[in-house]
């Protein structure tokens, strides 16, 4: 039993490695490469501890931070998809699903259906912990592309109403200070 | 000073992002590449979260997790030594001091100095969450050289009894239960 357990959760380990090579839109913030889902998910867990504090809500940063460990792992079968890039929001909710299913499913199954859950509280975006979460995924790129003298919002030629609709709103909602905060520099960068 | 608290706290997280700039001696489990130092951070604190109760004695996750997600911060400035590599310790230990000194210096001084102190823990390794974060740190890698058919023990000429007391003896320590369970897949490399 206690060996199934480990053999289970170790398939699940493994498995996740391969987040490490899913590509994402946004590059490092020294433009060298993209960044891959894996890092992703390691600095905006970081994020989500070092900004706790401006969240519009209190949240559980304990549980802030696991959802943001595994938000990503659905990517292994269904890929990234960028936020400004074109591609059918109900396609991709469909694949991630099915890949959730999968990936938390190779887990023992308290552990697979606890953080199945907690995936989809993320992807619901209703809690607090989930907006605040969601907030926290969505500005990392911000100031990936603000470091990058715009980065990926040339190749998908985003306007800066756009970049408020898609993702300031999002940030707002989750985290109203910081993207106060950003909004001299990003006004800045659309007005060159 | 809200103002000057976030400019800090984005300094910091956008500094934090060299780390996946930093490359380490194992590969992916893949062998496709080397393994950064921000991708590996994700990947162990997922460990931890997952393998948390197979801990020695009872740990609190949360900042273990924490721990490991700020544990190779230092590495930005001093590098990655591989535990199998050749180097002097003490000239190691004496630049990741400073720069965990620089590093976490660029937080506002309440964080910079709680991190900071979390980061002389679990280089201590002495408290029980220090020390299950370590074997989780330790037991990351000799997945990925299983996987990779001996990977960098290779590079190294690591033999089974300096796989035991270098890294064996630190997870058995944290999390016997997994180097218990790891035993035989080890023992069956080694007798190839």
């Amino acid at each position: 039993m206690h060996q199934d357990r480990l053999a289970r959760q170790l398939d699940f380990l493994t498995e996740a490695d391969k987040l490490k090579s899913v590509l994402r839109g946004t590059t490092l913030c020294d433009g060298s490469r993209r960044e891959n889902s894996g890092e992703h998910s390691w600095h905006i867990a970081l994020y989500a501890l070092i900004l706790a504090e401006h969240a519009n809500r209190p949240v559980r940063i304990d549980r802030v931070i696991k959802m943001l460990l595994i938000h990503d792992l659905v990517e292994i079968d269904a890929g990234d998809h960028p936020i400004h890039g074109d591609h059918d929001p109900s396609a991709v909710a469909k694949s991630e699903r099915a890949a959730a299913q999968r990936v938390f499913g190779l887990l023992p199954p308290d552990q697979g259906e606890a953080y199945h859950h907690l995936w989809l509280e993320f992807e619901a975006g209703e809690t607090d912990d989930a907006i605040f979460a969601k907030s926290i995924d969505r500005v990392q790129p911000v100031i990936s592309n603000l470091e990058t003298d715009g980065g990926n919002w040339h190749d998908f030629n985003v306007t800066h109403e756009q970049l408020e609709s898609r993702v300031g709103m999002k940030v707002r909602r989750g985290a109203p200070a910081l993207w106060q905060y950003l909004k001299a520099r990003i006004a800045a960068h659309f007005d060159k």
